[in-house]
């Protein structure tokens, strides 16, 4: 069937985040050296702390950054200065003020898919980051539907085409993230285009099913939905 | 003209939510008092920080932790101890898992409003906690429309009553913030009901125009709504 309604993934789909998180990262275990045993894997308690306050937290730089704080006190038993916890803090200010890098080829693709298709942008993370990262984006007098939600699971989908009246059948969802932008769209009887980032968050790992429709680059996909019938 | 969806706000509307921040507030003055000179105004300070991060952090109880970290550096001069930040980002922790308390009146009269008109519950915050909270609430099965927002002004109402196909002549917004659920709605050509709570969070206080419906507990609600024609 036609396809009418593109939904797009924005985080390392329309514009470049887990880099910013990654050098975030990179930039805490420099920090925090000092104050730790040489044997702490910095990292990996980092990212523990972070998984494990995902169902309280949620997604985004807020939740990110109130980990860091945690896993900080955590890793140096205390001893880390309070002032290093404020630059920590303002570390997270600045990643929420990150400029919008958007991907190669994204400004043109979403312009000539915008004469063709309604297009339904789908993110999860932290509202206010997520809305002014489109406000800043430039995309946004393209976009017709803006969906910031906490979790992309099967009833997020059904239930955001469900209120925009988007019919499954004519819905394809494009997105670098096999578990929020592929699978649970598959699973509702949608279709899903997987753009593979270069960068993947641990959390997003999932073994890749085989038989999804994967593209080198977003520009890629006005020729993959033509082909659709 | 007759009503057909009744538009609620949440914190402090349907659950107390305004009490659980001040309570918090007066417990991050006796942490921090020890660190701090005896002519600090901790409360303003707090607040300050607060409002500062409104821009970048928004509303909700992830922005006010942050905001509690960065204030008890800054009145302490760097001399609050790690272990003290840590447990600013508990008690953050807790706030999100405090329990959904709802306002005398709100079950019996959302389940009745249910019956006679579409529910939708319109609030700001924090994404992943607003969620949290509704789903706690035993609310949920009765409303047909959930909006959790950044910002509550004319051009989101607009936005909302748009994507949801709900006419601004039928539609009457309930809440306990002039600035945030009357205000706006009276300008785009909406009703608005004001229910005020024992506690206002200073940032939505605004000059009360006069002529707005208010009623002194949602248990009123039901015999004001029949009496608009």
């Amino acid at each position: 069937m036609t396809i009418d309604w593109v939904g797009l993934d924005a985080d390392d789909t329309l514009w470049h985040s887990e880099g910013v998180f990654q050098d975030t990262q990179a930039w805490f275990c420099d920090v925090l050296e000092p104050f730790c045993d040489p044997d702490a894997n910095l990292v990996a308690r980092l990212d523990a702390v972070e998984r494990r306050n995902i169902p309280l937290l949620g997604y985004g730089v807020k939740a990110f950054t109130l980990s860091m704080v945690e896993a900080a006190v955590e890793v140096t038993a205390g001893r880390v200065p309070a002032t290093v916890l404020a630059e920590l803090v303002e570390r997270g200010k600045q990643m929420l003020q990150h400029p919008v890098d958007l991907l190669d080829g994204v400004a043109d693709v979403v312009r000539e898919l915008a004469g063709r298709y309604q297009l339904a942008v789908i993110t999860k993370g932290d509202l206010v980051h997520q809305e002014h990262k489109l406000q800043r984006s430039g995309l946004l007098e393209h976009v017709q539907v803006v969906e910031i939600v906490n979790e992309k699971d099967e009833a997020t989908y059904r239930h955001i085409l469900g209120r925009n009246r988007i019919p499954v059948e004519r819905f394809v969802m494009v997105g670098n993230a096999l578990r929020s932008d592929v699978l649970p769209v598959l699973a509702i009887g949608g279709r899903a285009v997987h753009i593979p980032y270069a960068l993947t968050w641990a959390h997003e790992h999932v073994d890749h099913p085989g038989d999804v429709a994967t593209l080198a680059t977003i520009r890629d996909l006005p020729d993959w939905l033509r082909s659709q019938v």
